[in-house]
């Protein structure tokens, strides 16, 4: 989402340029290296509306058994890095009682924050998706951890509560322990709504073209999230199988695809002769 | 502990040459490359006695306020890996309750682990030093987690207690949220009785010498324990600042080196003449 997010202002050109891969590599350098770093102005232009078609990337429209998702917005999503920090000593040798070990609280931490996503059901969403212990020596307590949380809610005021939830939560827990903790926000994307205008555009074309269909919110950030800021939008789904995305087994059906380019089609015409 | 494992004959030469550092090479090559790879025959010869001079490597001389532990053996210690396998899935679209997330039972896991160290406390100790997810996405919920178990006793029956339990305690919880686990035992290393006769020697050049002294196994594991499969073996401790060892703060007071040094001195010469 950097480039739209760039597009429409949200960050700036020099943010864009400067986000790194795995290997430290910006986007700048590498847009020079295959010739694709050009002259012209990154920014949005007047646009009538936005439309995004897109595989759900989860299990409602297959396990309600509709074909259309009509996206009437985005929820907030939060990402942080959470650090934990001890002391590190030797596993054979320091009693257990002795020992300033991170792991003895991330444990507590991890059933807490998913009591949080319990509290805060059905909507709620905490995701841990890569964890890391330094130095990361097999008999060596960790100095840290660092563990990844993605959070997320449709309502701007719930995702809030959670934060500060979670915040006390690690504070705590650390605390008791006698360790140090961190709770780092990377990214911090609001909820979105999207257009009305737009959003009947969509339902009217799946109720012509005869497709069963649903409104839902976007449980995905996508470059809708940042073209909604400058021009109307929304977006349509079709359903995946087994709700499996960013997975090599991903897959959606012919039929269902094809229902989502007729409603995209039908939508962007409505729009168009508006 | 790989030289001494092969000279006593615990691994042939192959496994000794075969060893990888983190970047895949192994020692052979690396001892190739660096001018060291004999061709003299790497075993045993006959040794009368063998002493190994160490810091504790933990608290115990610095609490207990001694200046020489006179080392009876060592602790039985094992090593894994614990494989925790779930389905990946997007973490803003998947309900809660649809996930096989293996954070679920990871931290139902270490709480219970840590437990097994509790029931056998005081003596029994657990670490986990490293851990990752896969694919280790922030947006993804991890296909699989991996995570490395240090677990150790002085008794041969207690570890295989804790072994067994763990086991079962793994099995069980991550069955509870629908996801496979697997142990697996990356080294098993016994508990080792060092020779009297030598442990003697340590004892009576401490009290000779006028060092305050006790008796205790090693937490960690040492050279000595493969050089005692094939000679009478023991070794001298001193303190270390805080316990800590594996570490940049690893700190020993130079008396308390001299004193090792001295101890080293009068327990080999009272076994050369015996």
């Amino acid at each position: 989402m950097s480039g739209s997010g760039v597009w429409a202002g949200a960050f700036d050109l020099e943010y864009g340029h400067g986000r790194l891969d795995g290997e430290s590599r910006t986007i700048k350098d590498e847009l020079r290296r295959i010739g694709y770093l050009g002259a012209a102005k990154c920014r949005a232009k007047p646009v009538k509306a936005a439309f995004e078609a897109h595989i759900e990337q989860g299990p409602i429209l297959e396990n309600k058994n509709k074909q259309i998702g009509i996206v009437t917005g985005v929820q907030a999503m939060r990402w942080y890095d959470l650090i934990i920090r001890g002391v590190p000593c030797h596993a054979g040798t320091t009693p257990m009682e002795m020992r300033r070990d991170p792991f003895m609280a991330l444990h507590r931490v991890i059933d807490k924050l998913y009591q949080i996503a319990d509290d805060f059901r059905p909507l709620a969403r905490i995701t841990f998706g890569a964890i890391r212990a330094e130095p990361g020596s097999r008999n060596t307590v960790p100095e840290q951890l660092i563990m990844t949380v993605d959070m997320r809610h449709p309502e701007r005021d719930q995702i809030g509560h959670m934060d500060r939830i979670m915040g006390e939560t690690v504070m705590n827990e650390c605390s008791k322990y006698r360790l140090t903790a961190e709770v780092k926000e990377e990214w911090n994307s609001p909820a979105v709504n999207f257009d009305d205008g737009c959003i009947n555009a969509v339902r009217n074309a799946a109720e012509r073209l005869g497709y069963s269909n649903m409104e839902m919110a976007s449980g995905a950030g996508h470059d809708s999230v940042y073209v909604s800021r400058v021009a109307p939008t929304s977006m349509i789904f079709v359903p995946c199988e087994g709700g499996l995305s960013h997975n090599e087994e991903e897959n959606a059906s012919k039929e269902d695809l094809e229902a989502g380019c007729n409603v995209l089609l039908h939508a962007m015409l409505e729009m168009a002769t508006a």
